[in-house]
Parts: structure tokens; sequence; C-alpha cells
């Protein structure tokens, strides 16, 4: 299939230069030069840098220092991050350190976002000790195969950046680089995946080796070429993969330059939110808190976690909400509610057990004769029902409740909300550091729509 | 078992005094014999008067006139009503006609309520033309039986009088004396059915004759040993079923005289009324209209399903109902809603279909491009969502709609509907005429509830 004069626009903006490249090469050339020379150690380039599938401006380079798999752990770690910080010295650089399934660096070296990872240099992918020893193995795999699409995989990273759905991370829970790879190589091309993606459901399963060992539970299953038990596309929610097929639809019946351009972030001021909640006639609760001082692949799970948990809480007393979303900033992490009712009647209805229950209904009885409900108990569909009365009658009384920390919170956003939480509402939940989350939560559409409106305007 | 000394007081309370039985005996007597040798008409007492199984006070006197079976309908009518009124001008009576499956008069002689009902005699339940023709072979069967028993079945119906249980017009639901009778059969008199009642559930069988021919769906089924089809308990709701086994409870635990004595239907006044509001914070909202001019049987399920049609259609548009209830009244009918809300937010959310449904998933799209919702079409959970706006935020424009009527109202209420209906909310819901209404809505408890809390007080 020839390539669009459009994918070959794009392709010119997004290549990498032949300078990029000889730059990037030649640093990391020197990294690995040095560490095998000072400190005799292999280490090998990852990542899209090692496979040439990077677009122009991505400047990540990935450095992984192979240890012997009989290593202990800690000895891993501490000798890993110490021969690291001698390479960001030696280098003139900065780091810092982070934390997967062991510690590594985050350096910037002259002008590239550098990663030194210590890893166990094991013999094949499903004899790995930790995560992070497999991504040499995908490198291996995917270099030789990728030249000939190269462009094609070029393509697909910049239409699923561009279309919000790239990144394995927990917040994104979209398309990683190396499922990109495999996929184009799959399928052969860029075209051939948007015609074979247009019919996508939930359940889709590729295993390009066909060597799967276990089914999956995912809505896309891509089994591991270098790992059967592995699915690639493990990290990508139902959500990101329909958003993609709504691309790959919205692209083939009308491709435009817009499918491959990352757009600004759009933001709201505050007069902007007021005239959303005015619009909506919907009540907004923002809670706020410290952020654990954790990575955003813990915190965020926790995040959401709790938006479930505090939502759940919510309609069991009669709050009914609309919508859920979650912020975790640098300092402040936020859980933001939109309800359709800010107070409830005091008057509820509790169910009780079946009358014909003999035991349970006599007890549920003598309960609510001591006690003095609104009224009951009576007898409806042949249960017994009583109406009591509420312990919130305002959102806002039990947003502000130590209830809360009872919920079903994430473990370290719990620990967090102990030492306490702010609770605004309405216009006073804007600040300037969410005038982008609060335009995404209010404008929200499906990324390919978000296209077609641009293209009717 | 004997009886105690509590169910003897109440026996020689309710049991018909011989003047009475002599009284009435007379009359039944007078008019049997008139029937007879005026219109050479065969006629027979049914009913309670005639098994001997009335309570005192209630003089209702039941003759069926008994027509040849190859007479066709319309005759029977004619001469039915003809005679009967005959009848009635004779003893100087005065009479109403009144519908079941076909016209009898209702008719006051001296100071008897009297029953003049033509039917057809056919030789058995199972060759009946018409429900009334059952009648006279529920006497047939219970007037050789009911003897030693009789006390048994009037302690039986004072119970479920006092209960509000007693009655199996479509507003009560609940037991006839018909089905009274036959229990104290089966289960050899008042103590042994309270022990049994007791433990009853859903799903009981009853088959005195051991003649069944189908599956019944009721909650009780007592098959009527005249008519293996039939199931006597047929009109027997599951919650008054329900409210008897909890009134059965109550007695077995505690017995007093307030199981056997009718209490004074409470009323609310308009100031009780506005106090209820006020603690339970709830909207109320009542529909009146003409009564449709036919018998409570005909018009009362029509109110319920009409209750809950609008229910159905106050809950599609955002407003949460907590209880409905219906009155039928001479000229007016009411439907009765108690809501949560009185508003909702303009916004609403509309689920439409799974992304990858590829056809449904483009046409939703489209549809709300060109629309402009107030967000989306976005995806959640795999499927597309849209935000819209509501037709209606307040309930009581909802229920001032014509919207009304296009619900699956029961059809002789929409006729009244279609000529007009008042709106009321709140305290102006009041009415002389609906004190007791309101004092049984808001006051509402198991029977055997009400009766404990009594014991207690």
């Amino acid at each position: 299939m020839t390539r669009t004069r459009l994918e070959e626009d794009v392709l010119s903006r997004i290549r990498p230069t032949p300078e990029e490249v000889r730059h990037i090469r030649a640093i990391s050339d020197e990294i690995i030069r040095y560490l095998s020379e000072e400190h005799n150690r292999p280490s090998m380039v990852v990542g899209s840098v090692a496979r040439g599938t990077f677009v122009r401006g991505d400047r990540d380079l990935d450095i992984f220092m192979l240890f012997p798999p009989d290593l202990p752990r800690d000895d891993l770690a501490e000798e890993g991050i110490r021969i690291a910080r001698n390479v960001v010295d030696h280098f003139g650089g900065t780091a810092v350190e982070k934390y997967a399934e062991h510690p590594y660096l985050n350096a910037r070296i002259y002008d590239l976002d550098c990663d030194l990872v210590p890893c166990y240099h094991v013999a094949s992918a499903r004899e790995i000790k930790s995560a992070v020893d497999r991504t040499p193995f995908h490198t291996l795999y995917i270099t030789p195969r990728i030249p000939p699409l190269v462009d094609d995989a070029l393509l697909l990273k910049q239409f699923t950046k561009a279309g919000g759905v790239y990144g394995s991370d927990h917040m994104t829970e979209g398309f990683s680089g190396y499922l990109c790879e495999l996929l184009i190589l799959y399928y052969g091309g860029f075209r051939p995946l948007i015609e074979a993606a247009a019919a996508w459901r939930p359940g889709c399963l590729i295993d390009p080796e066909n060597h799967r060992t276990r089914s999956f539970d995912e809505p896309l299953v891509v089994v591991d070429p270098t790992d059967p038990n592995r699915n690639v596309a493990a990290a990508l929610s139902l959500d990101r993969m329909c958003e993609f097929i709504e691309l790959v639809r919205a692209y083939r019946a009308a491709p435009s330059d817009a499918f491959f351009s990352c757009r600004q972030p759009v933001s709201f001021s505050r007069n902007q939110l007021i005239m959303a909640l005015e619009e909506r006639g919907t009540e907004l609760y923002l809670l706020n808190f410290g952020t654990p001082a954790y990575v955003p692949d813990t915190v965020v799970p926790q995040l959401r976690k709790s938006l479930t948990a505090i939502a759940d809480l919510l309609l069991r007393n009669g709050f009914h909400v609309n919508r859920t979303d979650c912020f975790m900033g640098d300092d402040v992490s936020v859980l933001l509610f939109e309800l359709f009712n800010e107070t409830v009647p005091p008057v509820v209805r509790h169910i009780g057990p079946p009358v014909w229950n003999g035991g349970n209904a006599e007890k549920f009885v003598q309960k609510y004769l001591d006690d003095s409900p609104l009224s009951g108990p009576f007898i409806e569909d042949g249960r017994y029902v009583v109406e009591i009365r509420r312990p919130y009658t305002k959102a806002a009384e039990l947003l502000s409740s130590e209830t809360l920390l009872h919920a079903a919170l994430g473990k370290h956003v719990r620990k967090s909300m102990m030492i306490g939480w702010d609770l605004k509402s309405g216009e006073d939940c804007w600040t300037e550091d969410l005038a982008v989350f609060f335009a995404n939560f209010f404008e929200r559409s499906g990324p390919g729509v978000r296209i077609m409106r641009l293209g009717e305007e």
C-alpha cells in the first residue's frame, strides 16, 4: 500500500534529522564505552533510540547496565546506582533517583533525558528476575525486523500521541512504543493496521509468534514474542482502545493533518468554570490533600480507587454522582466529584428481610420498634421496610467528615488524607494549576470526535 | 385445642345473637318463598348468612336466583333484574343496579343489605357460565362441614377484619369469607391455623380435595374444593399475605383484644401533613381527576397501573420517587407521589452503543455531532456517552404536561385525564376527604407492628 501525500508530509516533519540521530548515537556510544572501560560493565541502548523508531525531538535515551543474574537484588540496586551516578558526574549531568521494581537514575546529560537502569542479564525473557530485565529482549526482537517499517512505526506513534492514547503509564493507560512497533510488524504497516483496527472489538487476540501459554482478560491481547506469558497490551484500557478505534475510523473517513498534530492543551478560566456549572446545573466538589511521595504509577491507581470508593459512599448516602476525575500534582492531589444534588431529604428507606424469614424478620421489627423510625416497619413486596433519618443531608457534610477515611481508599491516599484534606465546592474548586484539568473534564469528547468537529468548523 | 379466655370473650361479642339470626332467617325465608310462589323462580341464600358464619352486625344477605343454563345471557340479565325489582317493590325496599359479570340488584330490605343476583343453575362448579354461578357450590360445600367450627371461622373473620386484611376486592387484596372458612376447615380450627400460618411462605399450597389440575403463580394457593382449576386465594396479594403472617406472629407472642378490635380510622389534619413533610423533607405531588364511572374493582387496578407508569416516567426524568398511593373517591380520584427532589439539573447522560458496534456507533456520533450536546460524545466503559439537556427540570412541569397521557395509564384513567387534571403540591394536597388517606400514607406500619406499639404504650 503506498503512502498518501498527507502521510509523507507528516513523515517529513516527524522523522528524526540525520544530525539528531548522529548526536544521540554519539552520546550513547560514549556512555556505553565509558561504562565498559571505566567500570567493566556491559550495557546496551534499548527503547526507540536503539531501534531507530523515535519521533523527531523525543530525546529519551535508555541505557541498561547488565549484571549477572546471581547478584543479590540489593547489591544490583546499590552497585547500579553507584555506577550510574559516576556516569552522570563524568558527563557533567544532573540526576534524580527513581523507582520501578528497583531504583534507577533519571539523568539530564547534555540535552538528552537519559535513564540509566541496572538489570539482570538473563539468557531469555522467560528467565527474567525483574520486569525491567525484559526490555533488552524487546530491543533484540524489534531491531532486526523493523528497518523496512520504521516510517510506519513513526506514523503510528505520532498518530497515537496526537490522539492522546500513547503511553502505557497508569494515567494514560494507552499504547507503549513497543506495542506500536509490534502492531506495525504484525499488520505489515500503518495503513493495514488502520484498516484492521477499525474492526477491532474487545477480546481481539494477536499472537505474532503463535506461542501463548495462557488466556488473557484484557480487551486487547498482543502476546509478547519474547514471553508467551505476557500481554504487551496489558496496560491498555478498554476506553483507550475504543478511542483508538474511533480515531482510526475517523481517519479512514476523512484523513487530515489534525490526526498527527498534538494540540495545545485547552484550559478553562474561572469564568468558564462558572459558566459550565451554570449551564449544567450540577454541584462540583473537590477534595485536595498532599500528594503521596510515590511515583505516578503507584499513586494514580490509588486516586482512581479512592474516587470509586467515595462515589459509592456518596451514592449510598443519596448523592447522585454524574462524573469523577482525579489529578496528581507535584504537591497536591485532587479528587473531583460532579453531583446532581447537593442536598437530600432526611428520609431514607431501609429495606429489611422478607417477612417469611422468621428469625431475621422478628429481629428487624424489634430493632425498629425500639428506635423511632419516620415510618414503618411496613411490608412492601413481601419485605420489611422502614423509613429512617439519613446521617447526612448535605454532600459537603459527608465530604468533610471522617466517614471518608473508612471508605476503601488507596492506602497512600488514606495516609495522606489522615493528615487532612480541604473541601472546595463550585467555582472555588478552580485554581490556575487545574485550568487544563477542568477544560478536559467539561469539554470531554472522544479524540476522533474532537478532530471531526475541527473539520466541521 | 381449647380456646383461651380472650378468644371466648371475643366470641361472646361477635357471635350473632339468636334474635339476629331469627330475624335474618325470617326475612330470607320470606323472600325465597315469594320468589318461588310469585315468580316460580328457585333461589337460595348463599354467603355467610347461609353458612351461619356471619359476624354480629354484618347484615349482608345474598340471595341467588337460579335460571336454566340454556337461557341466553341477555335474557338472564333482563329477567333477573325484572324479578329482583319486583321483590324489592313487594318488600318496600330500595335498590341500585350494580355490575359484576352481569347486572344484579343491591337492595335495602327492612334493615338488611341484600344482594339479589341472577345466576345459572349448573350441575357442577366446573360447568359454570359466569363467575357468580360458582357461589352456590361454595355454600353447598361449606354448609354441611362448618357447624363444629363456626366459632373458629368467626374468630378468623374478626381477626382478619381487625387486621385490615379481610376482603377480596381490588383495593384490599385480602382474604374472602370463603377463604377464611376453607382455611378453618383445612387446619381444623383457629389456633391450628395460627400456628401453621406463622411459618407460611410464598408458594404455600393447600389443596383440601387434593384435586388440582394445574399450577398457580399466586403467593398463597388454596385450591377450590368445588373447582380444581381455581385458586380461592387468587386475589390475596403478597403484602396482605405477609401482613397476615405478621399479625399471626404478633398474636402468638402476645395475644390481646386489639387483634380483634377494628380501630377507628386515624386522620391527618392539614397541620399534621405540614409537619410530616417538614420532618421527611420530601416533595409531595397530587394529581386529581374525575373518577371513571366504573366499579372500584375496575378502577382501582387502573389507578395502580397509572401510579407505576407515572413513577417510571418521573424516574426516567431524574425525579426519584419514594412512595406512591392512590385514592378512589366518589367523584374525584387521586394519584399521590412522594419525591426526593422537586428539581433536577439540566444535564443528563445518555448512554449509546458500544464503540465496536460500528454502524450504530457511527450513527450515534453523527447525530450528536450535528446536535450540540453539553459534552461528548465521549467513551466510557467502551460505550458512547453524551451529556444532553433534560426536557424537564421541575417535577411540577412534567406532572402538568401532556407527556403524562403517553404513559401506560389505565384505559379509563387516561380517558378521564384527557378531560383534565389538577396538580397540587406540598400542603396544598390536603383536603378533608383525604385526611384518613394521608394518615395511612405517612404513619404506615404493618398491622401487627401497630398492635405491638399499642401494647408498648
